[in-house]
């Protein structure tokens, strides 16, 4: 029965396992009469190299499961721009899907992205990874000049719209940077400083597109506190995650602070 | 310039990314006279239903990083038992190799299985995920009579006689149960309990095995005190992880506890 049970990964086990990111100790965390905020969370893929960087969204998961939100997962129904061999760092002749793919992040409970009504929800987040610019985006191939696909478009401009919080990491905030005009966001530091922020020339490529880069770090270092980028008038929250190469606990702890100023936002 | 990098993933964006596991902030977290612990951390693939449980390996590496932690994690060069669409749950008629897809999980920093030597490290880490069940073992076919791959049985093993603390959550606890005679180990509770444990079958099981099941909690309710079962006697240190349907942010910190126990136990 069990061996069944384990071999079949069907309808009931989705069922019983999947919804792991829904709130569940509210009680600990907000009171009775606070609704929980409602968070959308954009996926790319599975993988840094060309999908949606694990553990930057597992910490956003993490994060607001502790902060009390409903949690839902999107990721557009598309294909894949290439699968990289995360081994050898080679791109492999074979197409993946990047709602399915994303689906392994999201434990099968995943919607497609062109669902997503930000009318439904009270706040979106995008986590980081070469999927946000190469799946999500063309920043990957066509630099200052990319385009951005019609459904993330859509979704910034509706939640910037309707007042909403926008929380990205890592390479996201090309994506806010390019949809909203004059946006403040960060992805760290503008120089490479000797390898420790290898993508800095980010930085350059957002001041182009008429947005605002503010340096940021991951923490500031050696008091522990963490900080995100906070633009208020727009309400995009950023931080710079693995754009640092830096410990992994600094970047959990830093995209902490942008989930937390995220839900701060959105006023639940 | 940028572009090209981006696309690219290759060895420079391997090497300025990767690592991200490794100690840093050392100092923060111990004394300058304290070697940091190495940790070997064994994964099976890359999504709960075919492979590692994405989520407990992430944990497990924030975990070991915020410990001070070296971290080198490794995965057998071995074809996947079979491949699941996580959308559909389903298994999709194509093949992927474990250790290209528990790279992705690895950010590319990951070795053979083949090649982890117990002398070389303090501990080793199985986070879970059905991938311990299809890839490392035969459990999610064959049950009660399954049998462990060979290098993860040598690991086991090795790592036990040289008492050298194995760290294991999810479903891994079985691994440990067929390999180390008399063992105590968790995985959660006995009876189903309405769906919240849906895989208590696995604790009866692991009885017939002829190892010792202990019931116990992700976490004791409302009191927010996180635990893992030790067994202080073969320094195997077990948590439950997503054998519950629980909230995310609560298995996050289950696996804290269990982290936190192979660490002490390692005496570094």
């Amino acid at each position: 029965m069990l061996s069944a049970r384990l071999v079949a990964s069907g309808a009931r086990v989705s069922t019983a396992l999947c919804g792991t990111s829904r709130l569940a100790l509210g009680l600990l965390h907000s009171s009775a009469a606070r609704p929980a905020p409602k968070v959308a969370v954009v996926l790319s893929g599975c993988g840094v190299y060309d999908g949606t960087e694990i553990h930057e969204a597992s910490a956003v998961l993490v994060h607001l499961s502790r902060g009390g939100a409903q949690v839902q997962i999107f990721a557009p129904n598309i294909t894949q721009m290439h699968v990289v061999d995360h081994c050898k760092g080679q791109p492999l002749g074979e197409s993946r899907n990047v709602l399915s793919e994303s689906a392994r992040i999201a434990r099968g409970n995943i919607s497609d992205l062109a669902q997503l009504n930000a009318s439904h929800h009270d706040a979106v987040i995008f986590p980081g990874g070469f999927g946000a610019a190469k799946n999500l985006s063309t920043f990957a191939v066509d630099g200052k000049d990319f385009k951005v696909i019609g459904d993330v478009e859509r979704v910034l401009k509706d939640f910037h719209k309707a007042g909403k919080p926008i929380g990205l990491c890592c390479i996201s905030p090309v994506l806010a940077a390019k949809v909203l005009p004059g946006v403040e966001v960060t992805v760290g530091h503008e120089e490479e400083e000797g390898g420790k922020w290898p993508y800095a020339e980010t930085a350059h490529a957002i001041k182009t597109l008429g947005a605002k880069h503010c340096v940021k770090d991951v923490t500031i270092s050696f008091i522990m506190a963490f900080q995100a980028h906070v633009d208020q008038k727009n309400k995009v929250v950023t931080s710079p995650a693995f754009m640092c190469d830096t410990s992994l606990h600094l970047i959990f702890d830093g995209i902490g602070a942008m989930v937390r100023d995220v839900l701060r936002l959105s006023g639940k």
